[in-house]
């Protein structure tokens, strides 16, 4: 027989245990900064994978109360494989990834969504809902997800890497210190926080590093929570398996770091916790293209989407305008935050009208397909911002009847143990 | 010969002349009021025509100067065509709109595409340029728009009507002009201003009024200018032909009225008067749902999408955070506004490496089929937005290559004749 | 004001009265010959329209019986306008044709679907159903069709000319009336006929002709009935407005001819008078590319199809082989047709199920936007092809349950008014 | 840590090697016949997997020449895994199978596209080509695929079962062989064969049997080559992972097999090993409707298609007609098979201006992405049938130019060692 010859797997450079906390494993990091050495180097043109915990690193668990999210310890979260250097990348290159497969680990079938407390994480209703702690465990059936705690819904996941970036040069971690700090400086008591400052509390580099290296990248450190423009935790549905991303350089390996994949999840991640969050496995290709930042004005990363993004053409839209009509009715100034929230908030009472708890409709806006367009921000003073719910998604008919809206029992998401909601 | 018999065309309840000022014909309005009478009146089911003149009201030219965007007179702007009273329409109703066709007039196969004046207009990027009058001229061969303003592009319209609404209750009326009128006296000196208050001059009802009733419209009639609950200049190009809409009901009737035709738009339509803006014609059929606004929790439209929305699979996708990377590099609070500024000034720069003009980017991006997604709103501080190009409208390639970009000449779009940009 | 100033319609070439038999107006012709004359030229990149009668040249009428169908004279149908010449076009080039849009005729806003009967015009079921006359009126609402006579289903159309190609030059013309005529020898007395010999008898060109030539027209002209290598009558469905042909060209000018117009088709065009026939304008633009013959090897026309097909992702899909599972059981080698046929009438026998009668059936199967793939032709000896029917046409819900198909009262298309089906 | 909990993986029912002959393993099973003995047994709503060798059993290397293809043993091919019998099912039932995954063996990332001799093996061309073994080697990066025998292209994979089916009935395995061996009495010395006849020879199956049942089998049991009424072999590429299928159900429990996976297909499987054939994993669950064959009409399967099927909106289309352009010119009467084939022979024609050798271009229209469907089946003589190829999928632009085609150096497939082409 002659097909095992040739029979090459790809090489697994960050091989990670799913169900051991990240704090305590190799390959993993969960701040950004030049210091933290690569890991692995890889040559361009190689197909490589890399192993992934789960943002969180093993905080939460496939049960039916939602105590874990209640008592999730923020200051260890967004946790990143890498850094993995690619030969001959310098600065002012521009780094191909090939975003080649994004899969769940076969030993854990299963990811979570979840809605935080307003003072442990908040989310983009934390203040309008007084949140507490919600969870939807997700099954993992092949190409598609279903829940015990949502149930009438089924989706094709459009799996991705919520976080993966490049790492910064010092003068660009300064820099995004320095911008960050004086948004904290204007908002000191803010709750949820507007952003999180350097922390060593919880920094962690799974890497023999020396005292030093490893105090100065925990003190200057920037947090892993937003996206910026090296990529970061941008939290693009899109940028799935399949497709291609265009990162700008910073330092010499260009150090590539991933984490936070996502086996779906709805345009905004409305509950921040909001993808159906796994761990997993990426696997990348690489390319450079030498002084691509020049080339292309690359001042944040561009990418070319998947052939394979779940395609539901069947879709119902929520409009939302920059008004609080769900709340005071305070006209906002072209602002197409709070038009998309509007246009959730609409989409949320209307899943409600189907039976969905306000929570279980929160938690399905975060994680399914929905896609959100800008639909114009020059009509002022109202940014006009649209939420598509694919209809295909759900197992009954949820389009407008003559007869209005069939209500359907659909239980409840998992809740705190104490039963406050 | 049998064929003639039952062929009857579908009736037009309102006609214009493409070529006359909007406010020297009947059947327009370009106040929303509720005395505003019914021109016309359709049963359920009936198909029917309206007739609309550009948003502007002929006052813009197909020739290769921008003076007449430059001296455009903007208090007689968003005319409508309207109201139709649909039989059996009360308050608290949905009115289902089907949107069944818009097309040009034959006798004008053209639009346009405008950059106003800092201070006479503005747009998303009225101060980042200091905007002069600048304008693409955009002509129709059957689906497709292509401009001598703008050469090397050439794409499907979405067509839709801008600007779309019902009849606004008193009680509604009275609730916009005082939160908008909060809004503006908070920001007194905008430039653009942010938003517009009740203004009798060129307030216009092409109807026989009594002087009382023309007065008060005139003097309490909100402005054409925003999306709001009733609908109105939502400016959402996907609510195109082929689309069903179901909006609210506040007064008997219904009372829909349509304006500000596009052939076609990108996402948040940038440039203010960046749709391609044409004349032309619209195709509705209606029905009604008794209690529609409870049964639904209807606190603004909701829409289904056409099964013919141009299809381009192919995008070129930029992202958005919100730092102002193209300025002072100030970091915004989850400001998505903000982010998709960025996403579209990073197109921008890009197409200037393709060969456009700063201008005529702004105009293509404002006016082609582009995509804009909210990526992430809950990664503090960024907000993320990406902004997606089609990569099929392009008669060149214009994807990221090993050897960069190839600059075209591709001229300038058309520019004020004393030439200052 | 200055917007009329330069609005220029596009000018029309062919003007006809959809409801005057095609043999009495000018610009028609319903034989193919390289002798019959342009009746007009253009230069490449110019716009223009054509206006085209329906197939059977205004034969049909809106109205609830078959039996104009039943009585269809047949040597006078697949009526053409043209021949257009594009300055330039020489033998041996490529003429490229741009199909800008398809649209009925503002006074004819319907169309019909037609069942031939056996013994005059005949269908893909002509035999299996022993056919008798049926018909479906189908009512156009901006780009929906629906039907009276099929209640149920609305969809949007893939409007497209079944019939468009370049005129055959002398040599072309004998190949095909020698090879047709060989198929004709094999099967002389075949019902529905197997191919159409020239056919004086209802020959018509609709120009000023010397008696002569008209009679050598009448006497060689090939029938307009099949798809060649000129394109010709090819129903392919896609071939719809926003596409893009290349044409071989034959004859000096190239002479392209279009006609049978149709504002939707499934594939296959089942019943023969299956898509949804209209009379109606058509919008080209033309280009030549010299030699393009050799350059892209072409023997028959390819294509670049539309970005605003109509898209409907959800499909139920029906399986077919060549084995004649409806009728005697027979085994077929490997015949993609036979195979087609089963899937069909797979099909029908579901849609019986929802409760269309099985001319309703076989009707909509014709007419609606259904798509037939050759699965695979290897298989010794079964070929596989499947149909999909898209289930957003359906105002009810098509799909599989677990309780079985709700059958719905949807009465019957129109038949003979002596009741014979 | 809490997330280890509830961890459990979807159980595996066969497990295969894929580098051991078929023959040689348990579990799998080469002839259709009902006293092939269920292997495992699943409740409704089970998730599992399922491994399968290659459709040859492991007889093709990963190397540079087609040895192996040329000396293939044709008695051993399309080996299936099972049968599966599901709980509750009986003759008479629907059973419904969610392909909810194919992928290939992380230990095997790769497979093979084959064209075989036509005197052992044929394909679509066999005799036009008078074919000689020629391969592709496909490397499998995540969701792509690419070749060094075909350089020049890359496309996300449509996987799926080339082969899948329930258990044959005795009345059902009789009237298989009948019709066939009617069928290869009217061709009995075809090369290729017609059909194939039950052959003891190289029949195989992996349990344990007594020696009764095991000749019985071997002498009655249907060959696995075509596809039939109970699915088999019909090598639809659309029957994808993410597709759901009803099945009739013919025998107590169903007993589904599954086999012949494949990474990526082109409508038709031209090569007949036109596929991109490969070892790996199914995921299934299933469920059953009671007498579904009569509440669906169901003389053979249907099938909703999956909402991960690759998107590529840009495609080139070929158009063919059942006249034998690239032979004799002969015309055929109404024969899709004839039409699918010109399409083909037309499109090769067209890849090898772009410097394909018409090898390569076999394979690639057999391996990737393309799309064929019937046109129209009623235009007499003359069938038309389309075969569109995607734009994307090539790394140069392959659009008509205005130049012609540029010629690329792409090489040669894999051929013989001793160079017979």
């Amino acid at each position: 027989m002659s097909t095992r010859a040739n029979s090459v797997p790809h090489p697994t450079l960050v091989k990670v245990d799913p169900f051991v906390p990240a704090d305590e494993q190799k390959g993993l990091h969960n701040r950004w900064h030049p210091d933290i050495p690569a890991i692995a180097t890889v040559k361009p043109g190689e197909v490589f994978k890399i192993e992934c915990v789960d943002w969180t690193g093993a905080q939460i668990g496939n049960n039916d109360n939602s105590d874990d999210i209640k008592n999730v310890d923020l200051t260890k979260i967004h946790n990143l494989s890498g850094p993995i250097a690619v030969e001959g990348a310098e600065p002012g290159d521009c780094l191909v990834v090939d975003i080649l497969d994004v899969t769940p680990f076969e030993q854990m079938p299963w990811g979570y969504t979840g809605i935080f407390e307003l003072e442990n994480g908040g989310g983009l209703f934390a203040r309008e809902f007084n949140s507490r702690a919600c969870k939807a465990i997700w099954d993992f059936k092949g190409i598609y997800a279903t829940s015990r705690h949502i149930p009438g819904v089924r989706f094709a996941g459009v799996s991705h890497p919520g976080l993966i970036g490049t790492a910064p040069s010092a003068e660009l971690l300064a820099t995004w210190n320095a911008r960050e700090g004086a948004l904290i400086a204007e908002h000191p008591n803010a709750v949820p926080p507007v952003a999180f400052a350097p922390e060593p509390v919880g920094a962690y580099v799974g890497q023999d590093l020396d005292d030093a290296t490893r105090d100065k990248i925990a003190r200057e450190g920037a947090r892993t929570v937003p996206g910026r423009e090296h990529g970061g935790n941008c939290d693009i549905k899109n940028l799935s398996r399949g497709s291609r991303c265009y990162f700008p350089v910073f330092v010499k390996g260009a150090n590539l770091s991933v984490g936070d994949l996502h086996f779906s999840q709805g345009d905004g991640e409305l509950s921040f916790c909001g993808a159906i969050e796994m761990a997993g496995i990426i696997t990348f290709s690489t390319s450079i293209i030498k002084g691509g930042i020049e080339k292309f004005a690359l001042k944040q990363p561009i990418f070319l989407p998947s052939p394979i993004d779940p395609l539901y053409s069947n879709k119902l839209i929520f409009e939302g305008i920059s008004v609080d009509y769900h709340g005071d009715g305070k006209q906002y100034n072209m602002d197409a935050t709070v038009a998309y929230k509007q246009a959730a908030l609409n989409a949320i009472a209307y899943l409600q009208k189907l039976g969905f708890t306000r929570e279980q409709a929160y938690l399905l806006l975060s994680a399914a397909p929905v896609e959100s367009h800008v639909g114009a921000v020059v009509d002022s003073p109202n940014a006009c911002v649209t939420l598509a719910l694919p209809v295909g998604i759900f197992d009954f008919d949820i389009l407008p009847k003559e007869d209005g809206l069939t209500k359907h029992d659909l239980g409840q998401c998992a809740i705190r143990s104490d039963g406050v909601l």
